[in-house]
C-alpha cells in the first residue's frame, strides 16, 4: 500500500541580476538539492508545490491610466509564470508530480499564509547564506518562516562557490 | 547505479520531565517525522547520524574525589548511550542505516562543529515550537544552527497537541 506523497512547498524567486524569467541561484540550488538529496529515485513518493510571491511594484510613475495598471499586472503575472515554467518543466522531465502558484504580497507573510492554507508536509526556503555581517540584513524571509510557518522548515543556504561577487545579487 | 545515501544528522536530547534514558518529545517527533516524510519506503537511500550532546553538569557539590568525577562521567555517558539505543534500535527494526554519537559541551556549538567534521547532507533539529512569547527564550539551539551550520537545516517544531502543559518541559 502506497502512502500519500510527501508534499514539499518550495518558495522560489527571480534572479536579482538577470531578472525574469530567470530563477535565483538560491531557488535553483534548493530545487536541485531536493531532487538529489530528498526525492532521489523515489519520484512517486513526493509532490513539489512551487510558490512564487511577487512583491507589488512600488514605482508607479509609469502608470497614466487604469489600463496601464491592468497591462502591467498582466505582464507581471506572465513573467512570474515564465519563472515557474522552468521548475515545472524540470519536474515533468524527471517524473515528479508538482503544482505551481503565483501570489502577490510580502513574501514572508504570504508563504506562511499559504502553508496554513495548503498544509504541505514541509516548506523549503533558500537563503543567500552570507557572512555574519550581511546576515543581519538579508535572510529575513527564511528566518521569519522558520519561526512562524506551521510546518517543518528546511533552510538551504547558497554555497560559497555559487555566490556572486556582490552578495546582494542572486 | 545507486547514488550514495543521503546522510541526515539528527540532534537528539533527553526528556526534561522523565530524564534519561527517555528521549524528548521533540527528538522522538523529529525522528518519526523523518522516517514517515523523508525516508518513506526508500530505506536504502538514507543514513541517519544521531548526535546527542551532553551539557557538563554544573552542580559539583557531590564530587569528593577525582574518582567521583570519573564515576559520574561513566554514569553520564552510560545514560547517553541508553538514550541513543532507542533510536538505533528503531532504525535496525526498519532497516535504515544509522550511527550514533555522544559529545560533551554547549549543544549549539557542538552540533555546528560536528556538521563541519562529519559533513552530513543536512541537519535536523527539533524545536519546542512555543508561542510568540516563549519563543524569545527557547529554541536557541535550532535558531543558532539554522544560521551557523554549514549545511541545510530542517527545523521541526513540536505540534501543539504534543506539547506538555508547562512548555519548558519536554
Amino acid at each position: 500500500m502506497q502512502r500519500e506523497r510527501t508534499r514539499i512547498m518550495v518558495g522560489v524567486n527571480e534572479s536579482t541580476i538577470k531578472g525574469y524569467p530567470h530563477a535565483s541561484i538560491s531557488s535553483r540550488g534548493a530545487f536541485e538539492w531536493i531532487l538529489q538529496k530528498i526525492v532521489r529515485s523515489n519520484t512517486c513518493g513526493f509532490k513539489l508545490i512551487f510558490l512564487h510571491v511577487q512583491v507589488p511594484d512600488e514605482d508607479d510613475s509609469i502608470y497614466a491610466s487604469p489600463d496601464d495598471f491592468k497591462s502591467m499586472e498582466r505582464k507581471g503575472r506572465a513573467r512570474g509564470l515564465q519563472l515557474l515554467e522552468y521548475f515545472v518543466t524540470r519536474c515533468h522531465e524527471i517524473g515528479v508530480s508538482c503544482e505551481a502558484w503565483i501570489k502577490q504580497g510580502d513574501p514572508k507573510e504570504v508563504i506562511c499564509h499559504e502553508v496554513k492554507r495548503v498544509r504541505p508536509d514541509f516548506l523549503v526556503v533558500g537563503s543567500r547564506g552570507l557572512g555574519p555581517f550581511q546576515r543581519v540584513f538579508v535572510g529575513t524571509v527564511s528566518e521569519f518562516c522558520v519561526k512562524h510557518a506551521e510546518c517543518p522548515v528546511l533552510t538551504i543556504k547558497r554555497s560559497a562557490d555559487e555566490a556572486p561577487q556582490d552578495p546582494v545579487d542572486d
